[in-house]
């Protein structure tokens, strides 16, 4: 932002912009306001990432809507999470462009995935069975980042014969998603085997004192595994796109 | 209890006992008040225990007391929970009779330790370091008790190859006591290697999100291994009792 | 586990297995993939226990697939929990083979039940009629692991004269179940007069200030009596399996 | 209040009274402001009760002064609570007039205690030792407002045979206190036994998941049994408070 | 039930009751077991009080089978709690006998209503409209118990002008029910103006931090006020026979 | 209400009110009590402002009944809240004179909008779409109350380029409302910028760890921004109630 | 701020600053780094208020070192909150310039309190005397920015009639602060006699389940009275700070 | 750890390891114990970095002992972390090798810092002064672990003039590290600005209802802005551990 900050300054100074035009420019330039949502036309840019828009409370109409708007503005690859089967019916009769729809996981993607350019894999882990549609929303949030992703699913530590096979790809993997609901002690017997980044997402899956994901929540905040974080309950999204971030961390930097 | 109601009935109906006596029998025979406490002197009878005595919350001239009066009937072993340091030693000063003072577990015992009788080991692991005292606590309940026990200290998830030599522990134990604070993730996994009863202890060693045991005590609630249990935070003397009785199930009982 | 691993190296010495198939092995050998769950085959070896099936959360499609795995497998006696009534009913009409439903616990049976060949009885008690469910659960999971269960339902403290004629019951059980919703203080209570291993089970019965069961849960730990163990609320199952695995102790073990 | 309030319309009325003189003894009659406190000088006359100084969060020198105000309006008969002993010892260095201390309770009594004049008995039970600071304070407080009060301590659930023995007492009290901390389950007993009202005081004694006496409020707010309603955390005070209105109810009264 | 202990203990004595007769009548005696529940037939004369159903959690059959129980050991006034608009329906068709349905409080009567014969009035108070069904259930049962009712409903704190003019309610009654939910003052504002017992019953009534009633129970249990004891979040019931045994207080106990 | 006071007390010198009377007035006359209600004639007069129904927890009818009752004392102008479509259509039914339905916000207002005769604009900004319906509530309230508002929605902070433009508008605000749910940093961020009284509300927008608005709500008590007080969790009515109190200071009061 | 902005813009256009001063000109302008602190200079005028240092985790030399950088930039005037006495000597010692210890509230203030000119008078009132210190933090900052203030204190709910003598006052202030801890229905019933904007203080006062101030934060929260908002437990600052801000709105802004 | 494996089973089979040596090697070889503890040798192989010891809850002796026989292993870079200054002083007396200690973040560092080998800079904000503590921990973390750091303190949101001006060290960072307390919404703005990964690190610092860091732990954990996660509450050693291996990632890995 600030470099595109220091180019509307130097065409102040140019006299190429008056001083009313970089007000505005400052203002209005990063987003369409389309009334119910601010369309981030720029966030690619910014932030190096296609553009995601958040389902959950949203209608279809506004979808659709936020969709057209992004297209339009040469926006080909657009990932809509939390989206229910209901949703995406409604939107499939409305929309114009086609998506693919991964109902395990609530996700439709408008255009192609990208060829995988990350440093590594990213492996996905889940406790159970009923963790996996958490852990598909991460895998096709980092697929849709262009990122290689292998599953392993149901290696909860109780049964740690079932974990242990996949030692060697806990070994090469790259940045690790560790997702579980109940005690949530996956993240803590992943993160002391990884020497890479562990991302830990606790699920409300679960009952009774687990309430509502908080138990694993706070198991995974107190792992004594280094190299563990830890995001929001059931936030598969979130722990997709910051692996592609690492995934994608660039020597070039300084 | 009840074989003694009975005896009183039949005592009763011999008239070797009037009812007027009967009630008072049924009323004040158990114990001897001795205005602070009442002490429970039929307790090693009934539930077949030697007396404990939670130090927590008593002066050392009433635990002396309480010492007196159960050795005047007889009872010469006596275990003392929750002793600080400060207490013990006036207890040292006070009391007429030696016992052992134990400072890593707060624990005195009056008397000799009994042999072992029970069915097999009891085995006692620590998450780490910090969760020792409460793991001494436990193991000192189930040798006051009449248990072999076998210590295995420091051998948190987290590093899973401190945990696994020990598989063969593990695997021949008769009850297992797992004592962890932060994440707790210990009691999970030793529950998913173990094919004996496990008494999960959350302890409060941690900060943060730890809130005071309370991640450790959700965590170990949650556990998706089968065959565990838990009991309160911090809790070492529950938990040796707790083995001890499981460790001296009798096939006789019907 | 750690005498399989014994074996196949002394079959690596031996050159009857090669270096590639030991890791092998000792990777895929317990359980079969059927890509939503890795079934667990040996764990009856490995655990002494049957296999079960934890219901919810799956679909009775894979409910399905899970017991043709294990039944294939040479495995006959199963145990589904968490089966609610419409998906029992599912199963029923897919199911190749016959099982046995209880819907006042939610569970499924396929096989006969064992005989039941532990120490002694398992007691099992609520404090109401509302707690019947969890305490069916916990029931049928013990008769299905071969152990013989007196239910004494409807005692609460709250009534003690309702509790006190099973006095005889409590002090002859060789493990006891105590189911209690509400206050939860039946744990304590049964815990005092007992003096075998207790499992309190907090059910999430009661309004208010009962929080789901959490006054409940908290009630059972802070119990003041000693020998009680607590499992995750309303888990019937945990406490069923638990007694079960101390029901079966044995003086053999070393 | 209603009839001063008449009283004072009528005095406007016959011209006895001003109308600003009117406002003004709406305003300022009841208690006389001594800066740092509004002493309530009517309270006795208006809720039939001798005057109480909460002690906690005043100093000394404040707790002299409103003693002083008291003295001086002709109150003579002062309960101070939450006194501890230093604070004590000042004010015996300060006071002009003699008090005695119960240091067991942190209660000053200035005056006589008054003969007891209620319905009946008021029975103080504890669940355990460390409980009677605050079942003194009930007591205390109970005495000074004019009842006779029964002591029962150390009758914890736990032990079910040492509540029993006081079935008499529990029988014939007109209002009952049961104070306990950790799981609380006394209240519940006590309330199953008893056809009076109960008054259950949760203390915070206890450790872990006891969280400072939350255990023990929501075991008593969720009650199985009819008749017992609950008060603040260790506030001995309020109970003995209500207990005394209870036990002073009138037949006159319209 | 000490003194039906004795005359059963006399009866053995005289040589009228077997022992064994006897260990059965201590037993079996003061319900009736109709495999769902067991029925309390002698509650009314132990506690002084009709019987009483908890509707919630039992099926139309069930409570049909235990009114039939009761009035078969002739129980002619039984009160059927938390019984929404379904059930009473069901009820209605199945019952034998006629009972008045009162669905604002979800409350079923069988037989006549007794003639009041408290001390005095039972005032119940609530801060909004919103809480009017908490505090008819409170009502009926106090009604249904045998007091003179007195509603003053919506004079929450907020407006306290519309609770003042009440003041001489408020001077008279013989026990107050203050029933509130949101921030739950009413019960401080009520128990500074009373001098007779007020039971607070906080209501799940509000919404955000009123947390399902939390909001208001601790302001409830927080009352500076003194005389004011608090029951479990919407009970009604429990405030209602609570203020009926303390309106009933009788000056003969001793 | 003083004054009014005063007025009765003068009536009641001048002997044009009897003392009856008088006590009748203060305590009858603000309001009518039309059975489930209390309506408060007088509130405009006494804190300057229309009345308001808060609509939940009401049946249309009753809504009617207390819109009839204002009406016909002469109020027409009325705010309901949290009135859902459904409801809003029995209303419409049922009603005898119109009324303007805002759905996004669950309003319905009977009458004319006054003239904005505040000091200045109220600001008021969601961090998100989703937040919008808490803040047309508030938007609408004060809208109703009088009062100039501007709405800037969805300039979360994440996203810190979307609030940076309005900038001039937080400048030149009088007061500012801060609607966010999830973690609700927009009222810091506000508060950091603005020099008017912000009012922060919390939404229970957002999932997992955000508890239900817990944390949007604990968020912005601990904002490090001074000038910030918050209100209930999507309580927009209450901020813009209170918005408008504000936005109406005036320099006349002494 | 964005007028700064735009006058910097205009300079760049001017050729009067070029664009690197500029960038530098939005980056350092409005404080000073001192190293542990940044010393906001701009703040006096860019939000209207004079400087104040939160003294908490800040040593005396710390806390000397940021007024010296203020008074060298022009700034007399400095309030110190936090402060306790131990720390205020050492500042005494050390400081150069003198001030004013109040230690009732834990406030330094440097230079002479500012003639007050706001709208009206800000009435600040407690439910006991232990919140004095809170509202003395409050009452202090709020004359420090040029306020009149009135001390109302003791004034608690539970005793109606302390609180009723002051509605003159109620009725003519500007903004009210109503902070009381335990059941902090202070608030709302002051929110329902005033009719100016009402910031209630939740203080830490209490025992039990006050949670440390949690229960009269939710009672306030919840406050069925409009107009009222709430700040931090014990955020006397924030809330006179607040009161300021309201108590200057001015008629001129746009 | 799985080459190891290999290693050890081609050893078997050459002849070169007999069956039980291998099972011994697998067992003992990564740590010794030396009672206290389990000092693990060969971590910094296994994931890549120096042995760090958690300071807090060990004696300085003990952490003398562990230090010993690191360094007897040739270990000779060694960070203690959670070093009160008391214990850095016995260390000091006690300890043959010299370290340097950082009283500021409570860590004692044993060797040479390495050279920063990292791919970028590790940028460290915290929104006040009183965060710094936690930050610095995090700091010398990363420096110890080879990274280059850039520390920007007191940079809080309410103030978001002093965050801008940090605008390009955000865009050029490699990670973010972002410390804050009390409402933590520093995360929050700079996961919005920043396009690399930022690790959230909730602190205890504030007061009140920030209920010992849980509320910025909850506001951080619910970040709208994508590429945050969190570590428990003033866990900067955690924070830093996790920057170091994100700043480590290697483009050479599969």
């Amino acid at each position: 932002m600030n470099s595109e900050t220091k180019q509307i300054l130097e065409a102040v100074r140019d006299g190429s912009l008056s001083v009313d035009e970089a007000v505005l420019a400052l203002k209005t330039e990063p987003f369409e306001d389309i009334g119910y949502a601010k369309v981030d036309l720029h966030r690619r840019i910014r932030q190096g990432a296609a553009e995601v828009i958040y389902g959950a409370g949203k209608t279809p109409q506004q979808i659709c809507g936020i969709v057209k708007s992004l297209q339009s503005h040469g926006q080909d690859r657009i990932l809509v999470t939390r989206l229910d089967e209901e949703k995406a019916e409604c939107l499939l009769e409305m929309s114009e462009s086609p998506f693919q729809y991964h109902d395990s996981a609530g996700i439709a993607i408008f255009g192609e995935l990208p060829k995988a350019d990350g440093i590594g894999t990213i492996l996905i882990a889940t406790g159970g069975t009923s963790d996996i549609p958490v852990a598909e929303e991460a895998a096709l949030t980092a697929e849709f980042l262009g990122n290689e992703v292998r599953r392993v699913f149901d290696v909860g530590v109780a049964g740690l014969h079932r974990l242990l096979p996949h030692i060697d790809e806990i070994a090469s993997a790259s940045v690790i998603i560790a997702v579980a609901g109940m005690e949530g002690a996956l993240a803590s017997v992943i993160g002391g085997l990884a020497d890479c980044p562990v991302i830990a997402v606790p699920t409300s899956v679960g009952y009774g004192a687990s309430f509502g994901g908080l138990s694993a929540l706070l198991s995974m905040l107190n792992s004594c595994a280094s190299g563990v974080s830890v995001v929001n309950i059931d936030n598969g999204f979130g722990a997709g796109y910051l692996a592609s971030r690492i995934n994608h961390m660039e020597a070039g930097k300084k």
